[in-house]
């Protein structure tokens, strides 16, 4: 066997490894898989075509797929319920939304309270501000935008709690596959936003679960 | 004679030839303003050093320099007023004003009505929807921002006049010297924005004149 | 249902919202058709495929089609002309006519008389010139050319009114997908032109007509 | 006044609005310091010239010169401890201390215990190794490197709790002023690192700050 | 015909020219095969397709295929072994495994004894350390890594041979299909590294056997 | 010793060996004409400060300077006119002009009738057509522009003779340092274009009278 | 009809216009050589598929296919030698060659002795400099190559004619689609060197023509 | 004091640390030296400015100073002698020689014999063919190029012993800074040549002397 499992991970890190799918053949998933299961844990995959699911389905009956954020879950225990705050998944456009449910779903399973606001870009702004109350009652937010990606800019001014920017590279020309939302929310001029790769749901949904147990 | 001076243009376009001072000698520049003067029309510089200003002052008595823009003015006749509304110039920051003035008065020359609103950037965006009736009342407005750049995409979302969006090379870092705030212009989605080159005052105040005048 | 729809923005902003169909699937584009039709507003769509318009037309026969420009228009209510004068639609090739049609439609479909000079790029400069009236002609002028992009400088020479510039992807090596064209016209020497986003034909067709309106 | 302070700030976000005072004049700092003074609140200046201190000491004799991390601190009142844990601020090498004390004395006057870890990069991962029990003792890292950047990497493989990593602009050739080490820390493999714009200290300090809050 | 074969280069530089086949269609390979072949050396082929190999199998038997490094064997007479020491290729994660079969497969048919360590990368730094005594056993390391390609750091900063670092196009957004990587190596602060471009992984293991074989 | 002064290219080559004076020291500089000079052979000297051209005028006072050029000529034997018909200089704009007289000098030193025609650009392109007569009988064409670069499209529409296109630096902001005129001409839409370096005038004065030569 | 066809061109710029056929429909590109045919002149395609050819041929029986180059040719009158000497293309590697076929096959068209030396990149320097010869018996030079692109600069240091260098996409990694060869051939140290476009075999086969006419 | 030096690496990578001076001011450097000189070592420094050596050499009279390598050397024992073979750097120009005597430099303290071959760019290729002999004698070659960077291609064609390319940021324009030459190196089609930043003149040379070491 090529990989190294970091069984090391759940005890130092305090969550099980999570199987990046992308570039990995079905066998290698389900080897992987298989793996992990000896040890009874809670599995996450990321980026997992529907075909590769209904091959995991066969064996883990219990596996589920949430198919707009193509997340496979298996759960074999409960999940505790770790956070102690609400976390609020924003998003700019309708576009935006697999990159924001593949970090609702990453969150959610880590054991936190996640809400939705989509669809709540800055061109349209009485779209945000009319539910401010939902960002008011978070603990951490992650603001999910393509194109200009200026939303994040404008909920970091809005609220006090850490705000994690995910630029999606949703968008054509100039936005350069996601470049153009990357600067932005890296130069934003509001105080209290940090930036993960472009289109990283799953990396944002972590860091806001390992923000919100804290 | 190297410079062929455009004297149809004031004809052909409606506006005096402007100067582009940057990277002119001091005698290049004032055996330009010579030829125009014969003419008797009204003269603009832009991108002028204090230093030359205070040449040409000593020649043209009746030259005017705006220092924060870096504007000379040589009004000859009376600035006929061919604006028919309102034009606003916005910035996100403080750093952002020079372009603006630079924007302010090349507008202001070429006989428009111009108001300021500057500093109401989206990391506080209260200072902007504090002030929606200037908005509101503007024919034409010019958003002028660095850093992040997401002025324009909120101001364009507000209003349905053109806005002519001015990225600056205002900030540090992953700006990339006024990339950033160009390349969320450019990929803004509110309808009716467009986009002049970074830094780039004149260009909006001359356009947002021209659209004025319509 | 995610997408929150702008009912607003045809108050505030004069226009009905558009339906940017890229990257949206075909029932979520029906769902979207369906709660605006409960406003007997007209619909634009674009970036449309014609397999996507055949399945909308099934549903509302009035749908049209324009092929060429990938644009859907349902034309629920009489289009009100608003266009004070002409906007001219002018390409540098033959392979920029797809993003010209897009902006030729979305004036047209905005209630503008809109002309089309199509293939008069540069490199054959007589083509260009020989249409000269046209252009005296027009209150707004679209500029659209890819590789060298170079005719929105010499359109911008020739007229005084605004020149709304369109860079598109087409040509190939050094290109860069666009970037060539785009730099060439944030860049130009002549006064008065502004830019949109690369192959962004809806932009500059949306505010040619905001400012025709003015 | 240009400038509109931003005193709803402090209630709203809960921190007095911070001055960067790069690319500002000092007659203009001293004119913001001395409308927040009237508000008695507690003053931060970032990047600020060592004359430039030097005429504000005259006038506000509390105030203090952090000449590595070239921040200015006015205290008038009492610096209330709101941070719950350690706050631990790693470098990769010597030349990255500025940053890193710009990071240090931010989160530190807003509240919160700091300690630091220098010169431990991973070119000599023992250094980093054995200064383990540090990094397990914190519950928020700031780790910043120019050159490669990877040290973010490593931290993060070691701790479970968030990571700020802040690229520099250290280094030459292809670091391209601070590319470099930015593209790492946003690609990398480790969970739970967010990262901010290139050299701000400050960013990753008020935003460790706000976690350490929570 | 028109490749021009290189047979002085079996004498010139000490090994027979390798094939490098993408983009050149099964006709031309097989061309260049017999006439090679003619001269009774051994032939490798890089980048090859499943298919070609088929093909090639079927007129030279004694041909091989290494599967996941995509490389060919013709194997005329026996492997004289030149190398003085151990090859170690170590790779970041197991996505990194195809680039790295291409380097292992290259030096041991050139002569060498060559080691794997795979899937050992900086987020989970333990791997790389439990495994010291392989990394401390090697004349020539080669790192191979996608995404931050930081493992070629903390390995430079570990051993003292030289490190040959492989930057892949692993990873997605702003890993730039490999720049990241590129850039992160080629500033690595650890001495003793050199880079090839993405990717490249014959490239790294004909290079560790020319070193080896000093 | 170090520079390898190459005395055979006057043979293989036809032109004596040119120096490029940018980042060599004046003793530098000076030793290598002092051995061009034994030679008895014609010298040229691109990108020399007026300081060193001072210098050098003491030892050799044949020494000639174009200052805006920045170009010294040591003319020690009759110039051989070479070139078979007219070279034409033209600029898009007056800031180009060092640029094209680099080019001037250079190809009129190499003995060519050189004429020149500048400040031309496509933005007033009337003063181009003007001047058809001139372009018309040209040989060889160089075209030097910055900021949009369009003169070379426009020039190679107009003739049927070789276009040699030098982009410029000129300009700011989205120019980057000439990549916007570069990109510009290497994508010309005209036949019969090719591309120097950014502010390479040597380069075209030497290549057109290479052309003309023929 | 869209398009314009450029009739003036044959006598404008002594040369047919060229079909440029990527991306054009079939129906587009059968309407223009219609048009075309009905002046019997001759006709070029360049970027033609296969599946285009075949339909053209049955209705332009005279039709022929050079399908490396990918070039079609429509001879209706005889090929007038308009060519005073050779032109010699040279390529780097094979994978080179299709590019270089379509600079072939044009300057062949246009009335050009066009000779051939392929796959002699400077990496086995000795095939080179084996036929100097072919080299110094050339009028114009057209050097073909990707990867590192360095064989323009070897050519170019041998001979003292125009060498028109075309950069290539050929590579992977690093080399950026085509960047490293056109960046290498633009910063020659090498004179007599100017640069097309990325793969443009066609416009260095043209200029190569009308300077072999001179 | 911040900097932790890192006294294991003599014994653990066989040399003693080497002082990076760029960015360090007197003072740092000069505790740094202190030390180190506590523990009898050889000491490097790179990238110090004449000044800095000034203050050194007071204090520690056996320092001595390489102006254009700008590197101090400080010998307290005697360098053993440790390379089994020459290292030979070449460089293509007379501006490159900064660059490559830092690599001699530190080669040479490190224990190594090496030589120079200095300006044998491709451009003037005989210039590097009449010394072969020198290239067939060395166990290890550093190639030093700038501009288009393509000496180290044909050098690797020629040689099959490892070389080492330092692009230099020697150049202009499109350069970008030594980018061209970066990329020229990194798609050398040349096999047993690898890379290191741009102008690192250090990193060749100490990877040199641990190759030649073996
Ligand atoms: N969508 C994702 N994007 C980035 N990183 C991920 C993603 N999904 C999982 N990961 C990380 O990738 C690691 C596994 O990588 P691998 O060894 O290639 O399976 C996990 O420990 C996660 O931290
Ligand atoms: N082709 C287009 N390019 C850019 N923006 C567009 C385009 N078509 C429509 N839009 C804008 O996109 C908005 C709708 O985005 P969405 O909410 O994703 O449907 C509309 O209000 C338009 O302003
Ligand atoms: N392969 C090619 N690359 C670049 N330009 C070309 C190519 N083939 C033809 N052309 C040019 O493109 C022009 C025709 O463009 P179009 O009007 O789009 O057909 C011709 O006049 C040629 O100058
Ligand atoms: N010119 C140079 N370029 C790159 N790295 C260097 C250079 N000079 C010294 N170094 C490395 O930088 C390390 C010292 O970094 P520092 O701790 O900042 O002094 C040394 O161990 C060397 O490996
Ligand atoms: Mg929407
Ligand atoms: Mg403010
Ligand atoms: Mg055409
Ligand atoms: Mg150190
Ligand atoms: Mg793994
Ligand atoms: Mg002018
Ligand atoms: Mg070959
Ligand atoms: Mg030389």
């Amino acid at each position: 066997g090529y990989a190294k499992i970091d069984h090391h991970r759940s005890i130092r890190n305090g969550y099980p490894e999570v199987i990046y799918c992308e570039g990995k053949t079905d066998e290698h998933i389900l080897g992987i898989i298989e793996k992990m299961s000896q040890k009874n844990c809670n599995i996450l995959g990321t980026r997992v075509k529907k075909e590769t699911y209904e091959k995991i389905k066969k064996i883990y009956p219990n596996c589920k797929y949430e198919e707009l954020g193509r997340i496979i879950k298996i759960q074999n225990k409960p999940i505790e319920n770790i956070g102690k705050g609400n976390i609020v998944v924003v998003t700019g456009g309708t576009s935006d939304i697999p990159v924001a449910e593949e970090a609702y779903h990453t969150a959610h399973f880590l054991g936190n309270n996640v809400k939705k606001l989509y669809d709540v870009g800055v061109a349209g702004i009485h779209r945000l501000l009319n539910n401010k109350e939902l960002l008011f009652d978070a603990r951490v937010i992650i603001a999910v935008a393509g194109m200009e990606g200026a939303l994040a800019s404008v909920v970091g001014g809005l609220v006090d709690v850490p705000v994690i920017a995910v630029p999606t590279s949703v968008g054509y020309g100039a936005n350069f596959n996601g470049l153009s939302a990357l600067l932005t929310m890296l130069n934003s001029c509001a105080s209290g936003i940090s930036v993960v790769n472009i289109d990283n749901g799953f990396g944002a949904g972590y860091l806001a679960s390992m923000i919100n147990k804290l």
